[in-house]
């Protein structure tokens, strides 16, 4: 038989498995599991009727362009739609710098490929999202961390680790950033830090990717669309690469997302997509164009939020009646997640273990670190589930913990 | 203001355009173009009717897994149903060898970079699948053509280019070949050509990637299934990667393809599918599976077959009667293309510019190699234009084709 091994590349070789997936493979085969693992969003959030009424009237045009390949870097209306989204978010776009992309996980790989070598350093605050990490990894990027503080990243400890990094000769790619209610974190990089941080990129000459997933699901009375402005807003100098997607908005499943980047750079991107692709589904960006277009998107934004305020404050109260000073977290200002400490002692690879015995599932903090990390770290989801089975999720790893508490003081006895 | 070049990684810096897309790109530039450059199929034989009726089914339902992330592998359905065409095609597949693509250009993609480091020989017919080159490249491969025959690769030029290669230590990543029409040639790879490959493959220790997207669109009286059967169908020891796609018997815009890859080779396969668009689009998908489970897909074969076969019969009969002697090429026995040779002294590249002056278009030949060509070879689609405007793009081709032609004798007075 073939011996596979020495056919694969260095690259083959030596990728990384996405830990979010694969707890997601893990959980699909438990019975009534409560998934705190998923960043999925909430299925009865998606606008079923309109994209039901969009894309039957898509489908009776039978107009060629909604089933036939389209341009690699998207259907030109979207685009156009995408340039007024960018407006409202303080960024001025153009249809010459705006790629239409396979979901946000695919504007990352392209991006990453055509800015990284094997070897070369990609920066990433610490923690940070793990489908990066690994899309990063994979392309052989040396990927080193960079501390977070509650308003964002530490620009000293950058700059002492950008500074370290080229004296060793190593070339810096880019920095990795996800300003808005970051994954797994849930923090908020302030307005200050990102003016701090783009005047840095520019003093070092270092690139930025701006991930924004999320910026659109801030809780409300707290938090607002000046507290979210991207970096990108600020980039008068062309140094930032600027994602954001329509699977919380809208639908996943559907995986349309964008990104903005610098003219050399979209040019780049198209190139490489080309070959990726060719182009991302034609009838799914007609369905977010028309979806964009008829105000389907911007009406339900308002909804989002309190939905998914709402499944934040349940989680975060259960957290609390349960468990008590058991666990601490920071409180997000938007999103999916809370970024959660379990108790002292422990570890939470080993501990998910008796958490899926007891029907409830987490993403382990591993997975969101380049080097060394705080065991006791998990990401809960809030986001998927609905609110009693939030709280009932919080019971069972309450009881989980509890229990591992009560084998932990036996053993140490 | 920022300088790109230096950012750009070395894989970013020598990226290669799609000679495709390009063209796409101009042609739609110019109005009452007849394009035999793009190989999209005719939007008239999409089933219109059969997928809106699907997919109003699919979103009345808001079965949450229609709209929401899914499994990187694919619907577990759909992957169920492609194991079952699998058969039909003398393949045995499992699902655990079956992965759902973003299209098959997605994976070519895949497969090259989980096989070929930078540096890396990847093999290629003469001429080869422009996407594939461009792909195969943009990973790094050193790509290296074999000679075609009337019925497919010249088995001894592969054996002395792989010695060759070997014999100045390099690393022989695969061989890629389209057994059936191939494009650009329309060439069809007899059988006991298929076997006698898959001897020589396992001889030399050398894997297959076997590209099949117009295997289905055979013109019946003269060819038919036993023709066609992959080389897939008689890989006992697991060297074959086969790729196959719904783009030209279903539809382009829903980007679903699959392959069928040896176990180790389909879970690395999975590995960078995780970290490149973490899943093929979810709506897409539910279509594709209900086109196939309701039969949609495998009743309209036979009227495809019919319809390109008759474009395939009027282009070939235009080009006879507008140019006689002054074009040849290989008659077809299925898929989208006449590979054409112009006439003597003829530079297919220069050519263009008079061509589209004339309102028409092509794909030169040299998108199609890697090393030295024919200046005079074209590759004219006749997939997606209706029977009258092939007619009417011919009599133009033919016309700027006499018109060069007495330029040409002028100038070489």
């Amino acid at each position: 038989m073939t011996d596979y091994e020495q056919h694969f590349s260095r690259a083959g070789a030596h990728l990384q498995e996405s830990a979010i997936r694969k707890m997601g493979a893990v959980g699909a085969r438990i019975p009534d599991l409560v998934s705190f693992a998923a960043g999925s969003p909430a299925p009865d959030l998606f606008p079923w009727t309109a994209l039901r009424e969009i894309t039957d009237r898509l489908l009776e045009s039978r107009e060629p362009g909604v089933l036939q390949y389209g341009g690699t870097r998207g259907y030109r209306p979207l685009i156009e739609s995408l340039v007024e989204v960018m407006a409202t978010r303080g960024v001025r776009a153009s249809v010459d710098d705006t790629i239409v992309t396979t979901g946000s996980q695919q504007g990352i790989d392209l991006v990453g490929r055509i800015l990284v070598d094997p070897g070369d350093v990609l920066l990433v605050e610490l923690p940070a999202y793990a489908g990066a990490i690994t899309a990063f990894r994979n392309i052989g990027a040396r990927l080193v961390g960079v501390r977070q503080e509650a308003d964002g990243v530490d620009i000293d400890h950058l700059d002492r680790v950008v500074q370290r990094e080229r004296s060793e000769r190593r070339r810096v790619a880019a920095l990795y950033v996800t300003p808005n209610f970051q994954n797994p974190t849930g923090l908020l990089m302030s307005q200050p830090k990102r003016r701090l941080l783009l005047d840095w990129a520019a003093r070092r000459d270092v690139l930025l990717i701006e991930d924004d997933p999320y910026g659109a699901i801030y809780f409300d009375e707290e938090t607002g669309p000046s507290d979210t402005r991207p970096i990108k807003a600020g980039d008068e100098e062309g140094r930032v690469v600027y994602l954001s997607s329509f699977s919380k908005t809208l639908a996943p499943g559907l995986r349309v997302a964008w990104l903005v980047a610098p003219v050399a750079i979209a040019g780049k991107i198209e190139t490489v997509k080309q070959a990726a692709d060719l182009c991302t589904g034609v009838l799914d960006q007609r369905i977010v164009h028309e979806a964009l277009t008829t105000g389907i998107v911007t009406s339900g934004l308002p909804e989002l939020r309190r939905r998914y305020r709402e499944k934040c404050d349940v989680m975060e109260r259960a957290l609390g009646q349960e468990l008590g000073p058991l666990i601490a977290w920071p409180h997000p200002r938007g999103g999916f997640f809370l970024w959660a400490t379990l108790p002292e002692g422990f570890d939470a690879d080993r501990f998910l273990t008796r958490a899926l015995a007891a029907k409830v599932s987490y993403v382990t903090g591993s997975a969101f670190f380049v080097d060394e990390f705080d065991p006791r770290l998990v990401r809960l989801s809030f986001s998927a589930p609905a609110v009693e089975r939030i709280e009932e999720g919080v019971r069972r790893l309450a009881s989980a913990i509890r229990d591992e508490m009560a084998v932990m003081s036996t053993s140490s006895l």
